[in-house]
């Protein structure tokens, strides 16, 4: 399979929906990017990896994780996105015993692979398929458009990329599943569509 | 030492304190409890580990962990909130190498201990020193002093004192009426009594 090398390209904050980050991804030779919705936590915790000379006073759940992998002997060779469906990227964690060098592969939500991947230093690839279905040209050296893309629209991506019909599809979904806080942030796109209507 | 095994009593939302929960633990003997503050993302993951019927649609940062430890063969076969310093509870995760016998101690945020200790349903300890430093007692059976001192609605006043049923009965009325806030509220609250019922 012919995997596309990703790197990290920023982590915006979204006003709009609270608490909800968009980690930006972008293809190294396109430059075609990816914008994936993530939460507060896992937001802090990428950046956290990041910046190698900040060290939080109690290890975050990821430096746990990462402190029992190297433990365990094992390490962490690669993270792939390697699908996206309804607008969530499914992501898989490459993990390899140092002691008998075999390989043993995770399913992970992307926040925790690249929260992982930044730990362990190890390049995060994708599909082209991924790409073409999620991936936008987007010219960073615009602030202007940074702005646009990034502040409300960007971080709810996949939501935004919805025929309202099928938000509130979704919103059924949600209210069956009693997954409110789904809920209300799909009653809020809604709101957010009719009144660019109006 | 002699460690003294705590039960998970509840975990309830602070609206003073954005994003902030408390996680009340409690000394099976004496009930002496512990309030633990924890953020969002670790009460909705303790949460989540501790109903075993509901999973995720994508696995959470301590179930892709615990997938890791078990696939690694190693299982977690207790964990210890050993001290407390400035309020903050420091606890270790006793993993076991089920291959040699090994046992690997790692120092962890205790939300992220206790996160795994639901997971792997293994004892949660602390020692006497900890009990004494931060422990309180609280009855519990008195609801006007749950509701003070653990419930958001308690700031409100009126949803606490509530029969479930009637509970039920306006959830089904917020989720016709789309009030999905107050859904949230009601069925935290809902939660809140079950888990006081176990």
């Amino acid at each position: 399979m012919d995997y596309k090398r990703l790197i990290i390209r920023g982590i915006s904050y979204s006003q709009t929906q609270s608490g909800a980050y968009a980690l930006l991804l972008e293809h190294e030779e396109t430059n075609v990017k990816l914008p994936v919705v993530i939460g507060n936590f896992e937001a802090q915790s990428i950046s956290l990896g990041l910046e190698k000379d900040i060290h939080p006073p109690r290890p975050l759940t990821h430096d746990l994780f990462a402190k029992f992998v190297t433990s365990a002997n094992f390490t962490i060779t690669s993270v792939i996105i390697y699908q996206i469906i309804d607008g969530v990227f499914f992501s898989n964690i490459n993990f390899k015993n140092n002691l008998n060098g075999e390989e043993l592969i995770l399913d992970a939500r992307t926040s925790d692979a690249v929260a992982m991947a930044v730990r362990f230093e190890v390049p995060i690839y994708t599909t082209p398929q991924v790409l073409s279905e999620a991936g936008i040209l987007l010219e960073l050296d615009d602030p202007g458009t940074t702005e646009a893309e990034f502040s409300p629209i960007a971080s709810e991506g996949d939501l935004a990329s919805f025929p309202l019909e099928d938000l509130h599809k979704l919103l059924e979904d949600a209210v069956k599943d009693e997954d409110f806080d789904a809920a209300l942030e799909l009653q809020q796109e809604i709101k957010r569509r009719n009144k660019k209507i109006e």
